[in-house]
């Protein structure tokens, strides 16, 4: 899309690097994703070998933003070092951002005290309060969000959520019209346009447009089902959810703080999702139709996460 | 082979799990080999992601004894801790060896403060001492000796070197001399047989064989070539040596403690090595084989580690 002379991607798609639990298998890598907002990445998690399967799908680890961890538990967490490491000798000079639960600051600043001692670039860190529903990080078109989970030990979700863009103006109405700059700014407030005798010319609605409507992305793993945190998503275009388990494992999952896959459905079905992906699988399950045809039963739009898939939420240009 | 009422194999053979360097591709993966003596497992080095590749050549983390780590760089290690991680969800109970230069002993602590509190097994530290060459481990078929190597920080290589087995007695000499347990017990310690009158019944190389004779494998990575690390190997059936560069990055090997292809081969040369594996090549060279034919040139018997593939020294059974 041009814009303002320049090319503007307004891209929201994310990236799934892994859907296995705790157990790596062949097929499945631990948790991580990537989400491309207009071109900008991050990181959601980051299990062991992550930088190996950013490589696979073309997603330059120099480009990398931030990286949001979820918890500390090994399989979302024990790649962000090595990754780092790599970026240091892919000769990164840009700061990178870690948002992670405490104590991850202790954790890296160990783990620098022996490796890595003259890495090129700052590693920032920014300490997430898994207690409270906060705006955690902003940049001119995104939030993302801090979502309380339940896990067994201090964990958070994201909610990725696309600022409303600005109001186009229309080229018709502009030429129709004849508006100067002054009316065009004013519609683009969101104004009414009104001639020199103060007489309504045209309404905002027929001027302008919504170049795309507000996109969003949740990811909630590790966790029980919390009615809190589904709540807070209300509306996501498309919730990721752990389903480590299905029901016939139940007393499992509540006992190691994990979802079942209708568990994973209810928290769609509350937060009125348009998509669920479920992942975070235990290796026992060899075929995770079981578990989609669970959450399919309360929430039929749900798809099981696969590996290097990527799913785009395309602009939504119904408004123009 | 039957030996003494059950089955003994007398396997030796190395799968390599990673050829590359710092810089991870899709081709190659961080250094760690599998070394299977006598279907007793030990790891060489660890890099991340080790464990999934464990799992692809169908070795079970669980049947791992030790694992000997050359130095700390995250190539060769940072695999190790998320390993563990995985056995301790495996349900291991058996102790597991690490050998590794200092401060590992340090990094371990810092790392089990944090992550895996609850390991159901114990991990039991060996600090190698990389300024010596000394038997760092020992059964009854082999010992393991450190190599004093030559990088940018303590590191040590590492020997495996089988015993000179017990002598195994002919069945058709204990036949044809009509051997009571006594003699045969005596021909095992290698001495000859007497007949009651103290007159010679049969040499000791007439009734018995050695049932393979022993074999060795040396692992010298990373490391810039040395002339002392090299003689400390010699005879070795295989050696490992990293060749991170050719002769066309020479000043960059000598810069970053590294060898070129050349020098490797020059360390297989003084070493009398049967044959020269080379690795842990810079992601520059897509193929690899410029740096085969550079050490071809003074070292014949030279070969690209591949990832995944066994190399097996056969049990020689030449002396029977």
């Amino acid at each position: 899309m041009l814009h303002g002379g320049r090319t503007v991607t307004m891209t929201f798609k994310i990236t799934v690097l892994g859907t296995g639990s705790a157990r790596p298998t062949i097929e499945r890598h631990h948790s991580a994703h990537a989400l491309n907002v207009h071109e900008q990445f991050y990181l959601i998690d980051c299990g062991e070998g992550t930088q190996t399967r950013l490589i696979e799908c073309g997603i330059n680890p120099l480009k990398l933003n931030a990286a949001f961890i979820t918890h500390l538990h090994g399989d979302h967490v024990y790649g962000l070092l090595p990754l780092i490491s790599s970026m240091g000798l892919m000769g990164r000079r840009t700061p990178f951002h870690v948002y992670a639960p405490s104590p991850m600051d202790e954790v890296m600043k160990n783990h620098y005290k022996y490796f890595d001692t003259n890495l090129p670039f700052e590693v920032v860190y920014h300490e997430i309060d898994t207690t409270k529903h906060t705006m955690v990080y902003e940049n001119s078109v995104m939030e993302v969000w801090s979502i309380p989970l339940r896990h067994r030990l201090p964990t958070s979700g994201y909610l990725f959520r696309e600022k409303t863009p600005a109001l186009n103006v229309r080229k018709e109405a502009i030429e129709k019209y004849k508006l100067g700059i002054a009316q065009i700014t004013a519609a683009k407030r969101g104004e009414d346009i009104f001639d020199a005798d103060g007489q309504l010319l045209a309404r905002n609605e027929e001027l302008t447009y919504m170049p795309y409507s507000p996109r969003s992305y949740a990811y909630c793993s590790d966790t029980l089902y919390s009615a809190r945190a589904a709540g807070l998503v209300k509306g996501v275009n498309i919730l990721y959810h752990e389903a480590t388990f299905g029901e016939d494992n139940k007393a499992m999952a509540k006992d190691t703080g994990h979802s079942t896959a209708l568990q994973a459905a209810k928290a769609a079905v509350k937060a009125k999702a348009d998509k669920l992906l479920i992942g975070h699988f235990s290796s026992r399950y060899k075929d995770v139709s079981v578990l989609v045809e669970e959450a399919q039963a309360i929430f039929p739009a749900t798809e099981a996460a696969e590996e290097l898939h990527t799913y785009e939420i395309p602009a939504n240009r119904t408004l123009q």
